[in-house]
């Protein structure tokens, strides 16, 4: 799998002079994202790009490279992929859409391409796929051209059956200051599928979590058994749970239906985390960013009075408690506000205190308590006076969640002016409103209790 | 109440000429948002402010103002409302805190105000609140500074009962470019009630959707009666639902608890709109902005096949069905497309399709189908090369879904450095993503029915 996503060697095929060719994007891609493996390019009608030759033929390409890249039509895979083979490449990738999320016709093709691929010991991502990102090498090799500034590198590692969900990822969590290290969009999944690209995210030192998308689920048992092994968070969104839905995924990735109850039972069973939407996967991400809770009792510290009552039924709803604070806490607070301006109930409301320092040394208080497990800090500004002490205070936060490993939830509502500076003001997490990052914060939990019951059977 | 959100000249107590004085970010917000009426300031030390003269007692003040604004010490107020009440003053906006949500003792203190109020006929908000806010003619009475290019001005408004609530949704209604008629942060509600602003807001022109934040009721019945007679949508993040929540929000508004199955029931029989989170309230609000739906047929058109997936999961567990496209439709996106290029199914995948101007002809037509209520348009892209033509496209949406007066859920997915200019391209609402917007939408239906209803009852 090392071949697929560290190749010293690949050729890109389909590749030619015209502005239209989708191949020149794989190209253009991987001179943005500064791929330094040897990089052959191959079309039909020869000529060169950026210098570089474009052979007529995978025969005239120098040496054996690790990993084909295909983007032709679907009719010349076969022979392409017998060229591969012949010339001794093992790992290949291929983005041609036309096969049976197309036409049913395409049943032999997908036989025949099976066979061609058993015979030489090939292994392939796709078909109808845009394939392959690895930042930590610039392996970037989507036919839509990427943007470097926002496609960031980080932990986060995904598994996607569709190509436009993989990009709109990028988009999203770009905004959310989150970065990547690995995708792979494995589209009709007819050789490689989500199994073996979990197993080789779960090895891969560079990938801290797993977030799959899935229209359907190619081998149950093997996921099953796989995920129930694996430490590291896996977060998935499957869809296609309904007669309806089953209509549009047979078109897009030749996706079967299959009982939703029997996904949500399975994924239980092996500790997957699943989610319902783009924007809960990446609200699982960040926190799962964070130390894990070691259990249900949380603080809760607001700014808002109001805020804080709707976290208390946040808070509740998901299962969390809020004890009451420890006498030290309330000796630490008492000390630093002005007497009696506060009330000293958890949630604990700072609205009348504008000191943003005084946050931070209740948060390490109640961070000291061993019976306190997190902590929901809740702020909000409006004006660019408190930009920088907000920003500093986020810093503060990230630190004392770190040393007593303890997750703090901080929810930050503002203004558009600073809505995503601030997210970009550190790599801890910053989250618009309480209750879905609770949400999974429950879902982290979980994740916690069944981390130690393998350390404890072991 | 016109007395209180358009009145002619108002007096505001409790002003000095320290910089720390709270009372002067009243006078700030009033020249800020460019207030017209007559402007009196009162506080004990006098002086001025703004080369306004600061009276030292109510008596002082020429005429006899509209609104008196009372920011002073919890135990003066008794004998400013008497001041008030003596001199024909009507209505009030009590700011203070530190009545019941702070002392259990205030219990005398709320009496005396009460009775003095019902002495004079003197109406009031609060106390413990952030007050009323009018963008119509700039009646922004917060003892916060509010800033003029967030607080935008719209169709919507909101009554609170919690400042804090008020002053977050400010912002993240500003993030999604929507404005505000009025608002009303109620506190402890001592004397005027959600009820009140209730039935007023019915009653006002500029408000054309109702939203509440409540932590208790003050009377059920008055509430359901009075919101079974309105058209409005009325949409309510009701929170303190569990025992833990009402320990704070018993110090927050002096909110008492109550069952909150009782509070569904209410909500479902006066046809008023529940939401559990700030982000739903203000999803709830963009829905509406747009023509209801009028019954459960839903177009699905996107970019992305995968989300088209996870979207016809989204349709139908909101209720909506996706009918095969007419005759009508198919031939006019065939005739536009390459052939063969699109599957005609419903969802419908226009990935390889990069003409925008397309997405919109196809949309007519799906509107201009008698048997379907509504659209589902989801559109994403990364670079600023789609900039312009996707708010040359937002606006086309726009005209059609008033011109066919269906409502069109458009969601685009996009980059940081667009996000938040997309929503300024148009008053038309964007959405991140469709499983909200659809939960959001299958309410404009309930509302349209029962709309419906009232019409068939007449």
């Amino acid at each position: 799998m090392d071949r697929i996503f560290y190749p010293k060697s690949i050729v890109v095929v389909g590749v030619s002079e015209s502005p239209k060719n989708l191949g020149r994007n794989i190209v253009e891609n991987l001179l943005r994202f500064g791929f330094q493996g040897e990089l052959n390019l191959v079309g039909k009608d020869g000529s060169e790009l950026h210098g570089k030759p474009i052979y007529r033929s995978i025969d005239d390409v120098p040496g054996v490279p690790d990993l084909a890249v295909l983007l032709i039509p679907a009719k010349a895979i076969l022979s392409c992929l017998e060229d591969c083979g012949r010339k001794g490449i093992q790992r290949a990738v291929v983005e041609s859409g036309g096969f049976s999320e197309y036409s049913d016709d395409a049943e032999n093709l997908e036989r025949d391409i099976r066979q061609v691929a058993a015979k030489y010991g090939l292994r392939f991502v796709g078909p109808n796929c845009i394939s392959v990102m690895n930042l930590d090498n610039g392996l970037v090799l989507p036919f839509v051209l990427m943007e470097p500034e926002i496609t960031r590198k980080g932990g986060v590692s995904l598994i996607s059956q569709s190509g436009g969900v993989l990009v709109n990822s990028v988009n999203l969590f770009s905004c959310e200051n989150l970065g990547f290290s690995k995708f792979v969009s494995i589209g009709n999944k007819l050789n490689l599928d989500e199994n073996d690209f979990l197993e080789y995210l779960d090895g891969d030192e560079n990938t801290r979590i797993i977030g799959m998308y899935l229209e359907s689920i190619s081998n149950g048992r093997r996921l099953v058994s796989l995920a129930q092994k694996i430490r590291k968070p896996v977060v998935v969104l499957k869809s296609n749970r309904f007669p309806a839905s089953n209509e549009v995924a047979k078109f897009h990735t030749a996706a079967l239906a299959q009982d939703d109850r029997v996904c949500n039972a399975a994924f239980k069973q092996a500790g997957i985390h699943r989610v319902d939407t783009l924007a809960d996967m990446i609200t699982y991400t960040k926190v799962f960013r964070m130390p894990l809770p070691q259990g249900p009792n949380l603080g809760v510290i607001g700014r808002s009075g109001g805020q804080n009552v709707i976290s208390a039924d946040a808070v509740t709803s998901r299962g969390f408690q809020m004890l009451p604070f420890s006498d030290a806490t309330l000796e630490s607070a008492r000390k630093r506000s002005r007497a009696g301006v506060i009330r000293m109930t958890n949630p604990l409301d700072l609205g009348d205190i504008f000191d943003l320092d005084f946050y931070v040394d209740v948060l390490e208080s109640v961070l000291r308590d061993s019976r306190m497990h997190g902590v929901l800090l809740q702020h909000g500004y409006g004006g660019p006076e408190e930009r920088e002490t907000t920003y500093k205070m986020i810093e503060s936060v990230k630190e004392l969640s770190f040393r007593y490993q303890k997750p703090v939830i901080l929810t930050i509502i503002t203004s558009r002016e600073d809505w995503f500076e601030l997210r970009n003001a550190s790599d801890f997490p910053v989250f618009p409103e309480a209750g879905p990052a609770l949400e999974a914060l429950a879902a982290a939990l979980r994740h916690y209790r069944r981390i130690e019951g393998m350390a404890r059977d072991n």
